[in-house]
């Protein structure tokens, strides 16, 4: 079976020729686990981030022997688990770039392809989401009437928050995104009330613009000027949920933002981590998959078909080129 | 009666020989207020701030005509209020540096000059000890097992702060002071278990002693270097209330922090003005004044005799040379 790693050890962002292809043996299906071929591999900026710097507890892998990790959507082709028969689907969050994959009975759900199309379960239904749904729901606890604005917006995170937000209740939801077409693609198809260009020399003028009044919820997926002014923006009690902090993943300076907004505006500003909202998964989709299959939730991917690719959408992504959540089709 | 004024203005923290003393008419008393002979005038951080900058709403004093502005203890000498009567004490926030004041009805509370000592209304019941009963038992909730640390230590809102921490169940309460003569006071007197000298080249490893599984309150007084440093010795899940930015206040760039952590740390931080808190003026001083009166909460004055010499304990205060909360006795 085909499996992709490094070539060398990485000390920036990863690029597409920094990957190679190489066979390796076919794992067993382990006591009381599955085997799973795999049909879709998320490929997430965290992973980005992870293979030149590490990330939590986790080093970067080794180049050469170490598959990429990722999350996965697979059929069972094995299973000597009770929690699923072959045939089934599941999705887990220790897989990787490989065709197939031997997992754990505590390292996978099962999921339900008829509730929504497969490959959303790497990203509305997947991580991206449950972030999202965590930071807006659980941190943030976005309620009717807020004023609720989000960056990387045309991102998989960025554009399901500023859409669980709408459902929430909020009464303005507005998004920061890099380009035309990543706007568009958040006020048309996201229907944000609106979406600023931070590449545009009017962004700020026209964030104040859509609220003029500032934004009672902030959700943070980038850092760098971005936070700092959006801190300065919020409504006095403003709730800041510190996501990601893209700007900053393979820069050597610690990120750095601005504080003295946070006590004028007696703001509350809370880290998210996701692996903490990993008890709510069945909670999380419960919510999430009737608003995703009634339409009410929308979501976009950028889509590459085979394992030999998946290097070339990391690139795109670490570069900001991607539109919607970047997945590989097996 | 006399009044302290600024001589012109000010860009830069003030001194001494920035104030003048001026003679001026003594006012009426309002209908349905009081007028008031001050017996003590507290000298506060954001007093200072205000006479450079202007604070929050209030612009800076206009030299030679506006009093400058703080806390007051008085002795109510006329009364057209049903609050109180002649010979009765009360504390106000509107005061200022003046002998006489008039004060209409909701500018004052009345004070019991047997339930503590009449000049702890403007420091360890007065307004640094509201900041400090807010922060800790309302923004942080500390509670049983916490691990406490606060900076400007020395300071009434600092000392008070880690005693109050002490009293909700705190196990270890850390200050952080500069100095050996704030850092004995802060552990022999306010009875913390250790006070860090942040002069001195070790602090750090200090403060790494003192707790070393982390800190899961963190009290900011100070900013800059200290609060970044804070940030990275967070327990998870810590709580940051940030009151203030003392290192900052007369600087021209904004202040900024380290944001890593609080990702990392899944942290909150929430921003404290004291002025939320005016509403709480009773449930505060009735749980304080015990405590005080009990010898559970100790408190230490800077104190200086005479209006004429206000000016150098602000000096003293803005040079971090004071012990304690600060003082004039008039």
């Amino acid at each position: 079976m085909k499996q992709v790693v490094l070539k060398h050890k990485l000390d920036a962002a990863p690029k597409a020729s920094d990957f190679m292809i190489m066979n390796a043996d076919m794992p067993d299906c382990p006591d009381g686990g599955v085997l799973v071929k795999v049909k879709f591999v998320s490929i997430d900026p965290y992973v980005g981030h992870q293979l030149s710097k590490g990330h939590m507890a986790s080093p970067p892998p080794k180049p050469k022997t170490d598959v990429i990790p990722g999350g996965i959507v697979g059929e069972v082709v094995e299973s000597q688990s009770k929690k699923v028969k072959k045939g089934d689907f599941i999705h887990s969050m220790d897989g990787g770039w490989v065709e197939y994959l031997a997992l754990h009975e505590d390292q996978f759900m099962k999921i339900d392809p008829r509730a929504a199309p497969l490959s959303a379960y790497v990203g509305v239904l997947g991580m991206p989401g449950l972030t999202a749904w965590s930071g807006v729901t659980q941190l943030a606890r976005v309620r009717e009437g807020d004023v609720f604005a989000v960056n990387a917006a045309a991102g998989p995170v960025g554009g399901t928050a500023g859409q669980i937000a709408r459902m929430k209740g909020a009464r303005t939801v507005i998004g920061i995104a890099g380009g035309a077409t990543k706007c568009q693609l958040v006020e048309e198809t996201y229907g944000f009330d609106r979406c600023v260009d931070y590449k545009s020399d009017s962004w700020q003028a026209d964030y104040k613009a859509a609220a003029p009044d500032g934004v009672s919820v902030h959700y943070e997926n980038v850092g760098s000027d971005q936070l700092s002014f959006a801190m300065q923006n919020l409504q006095l009690y403003g709730r800041v949920v510190l996501c990601g902090l893209a700007a900053h993943y393979h820069e050597s300076d610690p990120a750095m933002t601005m504080i003295g907004p946070i006590v004028g505006k007696r703001a509350v500003v809370s880290g998210l981590v996701v692996y903490d909202f990993y008890s709510r998964w069945e909670e999380f989709r419960s919510e999430m998959a009737p608003w995703v299959k009634s339409g009410d939730i929308k979501f976009v991917e950028d889509r590459i078909s085979g394992l030999e690719n998946a290097g070339t959408l990391m690139e795109k992504l670490m570069n900001g080129r991607n539109v919607g959540k970047c997945v590989v089709a097996l």
